[in-house]
């Protein structure tokens, strides 16, 4: 088991675009193979920040998933809407 | 509900030392009412780097928490085997 924080830092006005395509990746991905939980949260301090917060059975899981169809015709649209390049990190339970 | 993420980095040689402070942390605050999640990750690509992913009833559940006896006397001893201040991000759900 993995998890996935996935940062977004949208442009101040392109909250919206970015939310109406996390809508249809969300929709996508939950369906995937070792998709455990993949849910869009924004930061209460600061709006602009919208995070993917993930949740995948192995990491191998996770690479398939970012070699779909939605995956990569989505995540450049979305990139159009961001002021600064994501950022993803992968973690592993120690406690 | 809402979700915390919260970045520990560790000191080189002090991975060790935070664990198993966090255990005890752990141990403590999943008892805790409103605690839904407390658990420590570490990042694959950068061991030094543990967080302690939240997941809490209500945000004033969270403010509680701050305020126990073993959060106030644990997580200063943490902060000594830090590099640097934590960061502690505070998130609600909105896909």
């Amino acid at each position: 088991m993995i998890k996935v924080v996935a940062k977004n830092f949208a442009k101040e006005n392109k909250i919206d675009k970015i939310l109406e395509l996390a809508k249809e990746l969300v929709e996508k991905t939950v369906k995937e193979v070792g998709c455990v939980k993949y849910e869009m949260y924004q930061n209460t301090n600061e709006p602009t920040e919208l995070v993917m917060l993930e949740e995948w059975e192995t990491e191998e899981d996770l690479n398939k998933h970012m070699s779909t169809e939605h995956f990569k015709r989505i995540v450049p649209q979305m990139a159009e809407y961001l002021r600064k390049k994501a950022e993803i990190n992968i973690y592993k339970k120690v406690i």
